[in-house]
């Protein structure tokens, strides 16, 4: 944006950042980095995108119209040296994380870590372990006491041409955070930092599911109003089960929350959205992800959702419609009819103790509850 | 909607309700609780109105598409006499508040107070009165905690086609707030309960100026991303001014909160959000107001908010800025440019003592803080 052109802030420091995966949001904050001064080097295990990076500055797979900064560098498709890695400042995760972790930890000198920064978030489907538990198990508490998350609402594409954005970046270590706004801060780039990676995490993950639904009303034909209904029960329903599981419920007020929440539940370009409308419409689900083009997260998170809600013990009315219609075949007439027909109740029921899901986290964290 | 036709809950016991007004929310209220068994009636003070609705059952200023129920009936011009009002179980405020109130006061039998509900909500522009507070200068500080506010995503036109719509029902008597809840709940209209007035009267008000705020961003031509930030950071600000207004942080979470406020936002059709879209295209505010056609709400709400906010003494940078926009004559462009430049900051920080308007409520209510 114009206006923002000449308030661009120079870093204190320049930062060697290694971005691992070059897909859409990890294209993107390579980019970003890159433009804002460090020194950017970008992991992918395409040797076509690696090869397309260098040379023509473009990714043939994402953001196909965006011409990246000569500056950024492209490695791969062999997975990075030791060397290489301990050479860096910061690492960014933008591809699944349990494997990459595995592969990396070697690597890493435990003296001199460097900033581990995670856009990934999620749900694993078999074990119901969030990313945060995840590298707790691979690389041990320490080093997932320093990870940071960065989430919020924010569609690539318009990153890449400057539309002003924001995020959560969120970490138990206030330093890492801060370490990490600094790194991201812009004008069209602004960065709030918080203290819950928890919540911003299963806030990441749980949208998807709720923008399904949102999709499924919008489908159905309901308007403005079912819209904002389901948005906002959704909302509740997530902060019940980000404080069963921990988290802080203000942290749903959040970019990472409510704003990533708003943005994928009120955009028909989201693929979430797009399976539940057309579920709405009356499609199939088979015949739709199997014409969808691209994976609708939401479909896979549902199926952990459920495990991790009976887990937790919570009500989540919405989250359990979705699952039952994508995963055991109910229609979406009577989910929805179902739905609207509970009683009326209290607006903002908390549970007051965490789950068994929260108690095996911070165990792991070493963290007393 | 046709899957929820026959799901309509009757009411345990009839009520004789009076509606003051007949605007957009009172008239459609009016019909809502018409066709769920309820003996309504509706003071106009427009004789062509009241007409209109006895005999063509039509209300030839809102709504005008939607035909009424013939057990609705209108009375007026004259204000109600004792007699009527003191043979009702529920009146429901649908237009200012103070006026009506002195009127109503010496009809009212403090013995056999029927349920009061409340869906104007705002902050009076020049003490800066919340309608709680009017409440208990008018009527004291029994009545005022008995009062039930109602407020949330709900178009008009909507709800009278019966969209699945949801509302937030708050009172400082959690008896009130059920009372009301009962006497509005159905499928099609669905009630949650909770007992910060407060925070629900403030959010209502509240979410007018952020809604220009967003058209402003949106005739700005910023898209997804910088629309999802300005209502997430909007939310912050409405609720830190509403916790040092002693709300609780989590009623923002609320429908009458994020609910409203995402409508509010994210539709052309609000006169906010078009006086915002307006001023962010060019056009000069006075040029603006006189070709409305209707009132804009948010444009003198921010004339009260900054007296508010400046009381407080908390950071609202959105509002302030939207103040400075709409009655100080600051340019779009460099108000919008300034705000992006503030410093990356923590993302939920809210004050943790109650400002002094709380503090002068809370006395009035014969509240202990």
């Amino acid at each position: 944006m114009d206006l923002l052109r000449s308030q661009q802030v120079s870093p204190s420091a320049r930062s060697k950042v290694l971005v691992f995966g070059a897909g859409n949001f990890g294209s993107c904050l390579a980019d970003h980095l890159a433009h804002s001064e460090h020194e950017v080097f970008v992991w992918s295990r395409s040797p076509n995108v690696v090869k397309s990076l260098n040379e023509t500055h473009r990714n043939p797979e994402y953001l196909q119209d965006h011409t990246f900064p000569a500056g950024l560098k492209a490695i791969g498709p062999e997975f990075p040296s030791p060397e290489v890695v301990r050479d860096m400042d910061v690492l960014l995760f933008a591809i699944p994380t349990e494997g990459t972790l595995t592969h990396l930890r070697p690597s890493l000198n435990e003296d001199d870590l460097p900033l581990m920064i995670y856009v990934n978030k999620g749900i694993e489907i078999n074990t119901q372990a969030l990313t945060l538990e995840i590298i707790a198990d691979t690389c041990g508490p320490a080093i997932a006491k320093a990870s940071t998350f960065i989430s919020g609402p924010s569609f690539a594409k318009e990153i890449v041409r400057r539309q002003p954005t924001s995020v959560s970046i969120a970490s138990l270590s206030k330093e890492a955070a801060q370490e990490a706004s600094d790194l991201f801060h812009q004008p069209w780039f602004r960065c709030y930092t918080g203290d819950d990676p928890i919540g911003v995490e299963l806030a990441g993950a749980l949208k998807n599911v709720y923008a399904i639904a949102a999709g499924i009303a919008d489908g159905l034909g309901f308007e403005n109003n079912t819209r904002a209904m389901l948005i906002t029960r959704g909302l509740a329903e997530m902060t019940r089960i980000g404080t069963a599981y921990g988290a802080s419920p203000l942290t749903f007020l959040s970019l990472a929350g409510v704003g990533d929440l708003f943005l994928t539940c009120s955009s028909t370009a989201s693929r979430n959205f797009t399976v539940g409308y057309r579920l709405g419409k009356g499609e199939k689900l088979e015949h739709i992800l199997d014409t969808l083009g691209s994976v609708a997260e939401g479909v896979s998170t549902a199926k952990g959702l459920k495990k991790v809600i009976d887990d937790l013990g919570v009500a989540a009315p919405i989250a359990t419609s979705v699952y039952e219609v994508l995963h055991e075949g109910q229609e979406v007439q009577e989910r929805s009819r179902a739905l609207l027909c509970l009683p009326a109740m209290s607006e903002l029921e908390l549970p007051s103790t965490p789950g068994r899901p929260a108690q095996r986290l911070m165990q792991k964290l070493g963290i007393e509850m």
